[in-house]
């Protein structure tokens, strides 16, 4: 079947066309080696040469100098979650932003290994920073509430700000040298679900815990790049071809105007909409999950179940908000937000 | 192109030629759904689908009762290493068996969280065990030495048997109730790094520490199914696979005789071979790795450059030991073996 839907997962979630193309011959050969990518040795030659090529496209398109190591990790941002605090926090006070769900589960684990302060309730607050911060974590979007972070909060001077961008990296610019420690899910943006990519001062990484297992050390990858034991070898392949994609559209700089058109396309429609209801606040709004509903549970299913029908897939909001809930990443095309508009009008017009 | 080379790869290794063919196809359209296995939500239908057969498939091809949690978690047999510990040890002694390097890595892990008693050196030798283990260790093979275990240690009645069976998994019969915790990197017999297939009493797992992060407690992945969090969703996918084919071929049974086969005709030439010598003791030999050398190092390279212009790759031995390694894992084909004896054959004419 050639006719694929348009999907609006929040994750795993819609990749290139191209790149999938691409990772299909990889699948039977990779590079002409006559050995496929799942196949290829992690210590031969031609993996070597995926991960060089895959962290050098991040470095790229990510503007990441070489104070920060690139690290793929596996385990998602909930292993982030706690080796964050479990290397870093030594008792110390954590600040955190909560900005809503994704942010309440890292700081849940932050509370293991030292105090918590809560800085600011909700995306584009002014955070109230304790008095001695270990560090500084925020959530730059949250896939739940569909709230995003304008600009990073300013912690106080020499004060680690840390960032869970799982849902919004390479999307927009991101200033990584503001940053002690950048971590992603690579499952949104980047690739499929089981890479984690982790970008850490190298100076960071050395001040960690050494009391525990090598695996759970970012040393440990800083110092193997990546390679102390197997890594998810597919994962950072696709990662690779993906970054690569958004590099041949344009970088950063093209990606930022694509995704500000798809989601303009969308809050445009639902700020005149007499039905569909934007569900973030107006200040908050996410680029990359647009969160909205109707005037009433039972007309939300029907939209759900129409949208699914026409080969909308994905829509429904997380179970803990109901409503509906568009993805827009990368790779997700303007033509699906124009669907989706449509479809909406066309809704609107019938049970408005 | 479509010449494939003889992939004798310790891991990452070669997979079922079938299974990349329905796999390329699932990268576009997973099941005629018109979305890619990489781009669905784990949440959807139709991961759900994909995880309950890929679950299904093991249990039965392992003859796996449902005492026996099936898991699958991130972060290779070295994350095992740690967990096994972290989760059940609690000060107590755990029973090691050390065969080798892998025996060895999961034991220095083990010292972290308690009392390690080294209850034999080598497989296939009858342990001497503490007066009140709380664990027993073994590894059932050793990709580096090319050991192996022929029958699971017994432990004194109650104790849990724990077994690392990374690189022998579904390759021969293993009787899962004798074992309390077997866990397997999935990048030899099951498909791509990334996945750790675990299966675990459930009432070891209800026993395991409450005092950690849920990610690293074995009872999430229990009460979670795996989905706690975002699973490796292709991994997944392709284990279900790579397990289908095995049942397809005839299950243990047939993959045990073309596996012996193989073996077989390696070793068979190995002993009337006057250039070339098994580097394993002949009761330990591994039926998947096959570790031999010539009478020097030289030879050994001069024949490993011969075996790559060939068509044969990755016949090196660890980094640790040199020599020559075949591993001979259920996909590997015995054309493949025939070719390798071939070509030792042909190197021992010219250089014996």
């Amino acid at each position: 079947m050639d006719a694929r839907r348009y999907n609006f997962s929040s994750g795993p979630a819609v990749l290139p066309e191209p790149v999938l193309r691409r990772a299909q011959d990889a699948l039977w050969d990779l590079d002409g080696t006559g050995i496929g990518i799942l196949e290829h040795s992690h210590r031969g030659a031609a993996f070597e040469r995926v991960l060089a090529r895959t962290e050098a496209a991040i470095r790229r398109v990510g503007g990441i100098g070489d104070d920060h190591a690139v690290l793929f990790l596996q385990g998602g941002a909930s292993s982030q979650f706690f080796m964050v605090p479990m290397n870093l926090l030594g008792g110390g006070t954590a600040d955190v932003c909560d900005s809503g769900i994704w942010a309440q589960k890292a700081t849940a684990e932050a509370k293991r290994f030292g105090e918590v302060h809560v800085a600011c309730a909700g995306a584009n607050t002014t955070p109230s920073w304790s008095a001695s911060p270990t560090y500084a974590h925020y959530t730059s979007n949250e896939t739940i509430g569909g709230v995003q972070w304008r600009e990073p909060p300013t912690p106080p001077d020499g004060v680690p700000l840390i960032c869970d961008a799982s849902s919004d990296i390479f999307s927009r610019p991101l200033d990584f040298d503001r940053h002690a420690l950048v971590y992603a899910g690579a499952q949104k943006n980047l690739g499929p679900s089981g890479v984690t990519l982790v970008i850490i001062r190298r100076e960071l990484a050395e001040r960690g815990s050494r009391d525990l297992p090598p695996m759970l050390q970012y040393r440990t990858y800083v110092a193997e790049r990546s390679m102390y034991n197997t890594p998810p070898t597919f994962g950072i392949y696709v990662i690779g071809e993906v970054v690569a994609w958004l590099e041949a559209q344009g970088g950063i700089p093209a990606i930022t105007a694509h995704n500000a058109a798809k989601a303009r396309a969308l809050y445009d429609f639902l700020d005149g909409s007499p039905l569909f209801q934007g569900a973030a606040p107006a200040g908050a709004r996410s680029m990359m999950n647009v969160t909205f509903r109707t005037t009433s549970p039972a007309l939300d299913a029907k939209f759900l179940d129409e949208a699914t029908a026409a080969g909308l897939d994905g829509l429904a909001g997380h179970r803990s908000v109901g409503g509906m809930r568009a993805s827009l990443y990368n790779a997700f095309p303007l033509a699906g937000v124009e669907a989706l508009v449509a479809q909406m009008a066309d809704f609107e017009r019938r049970h408005g």
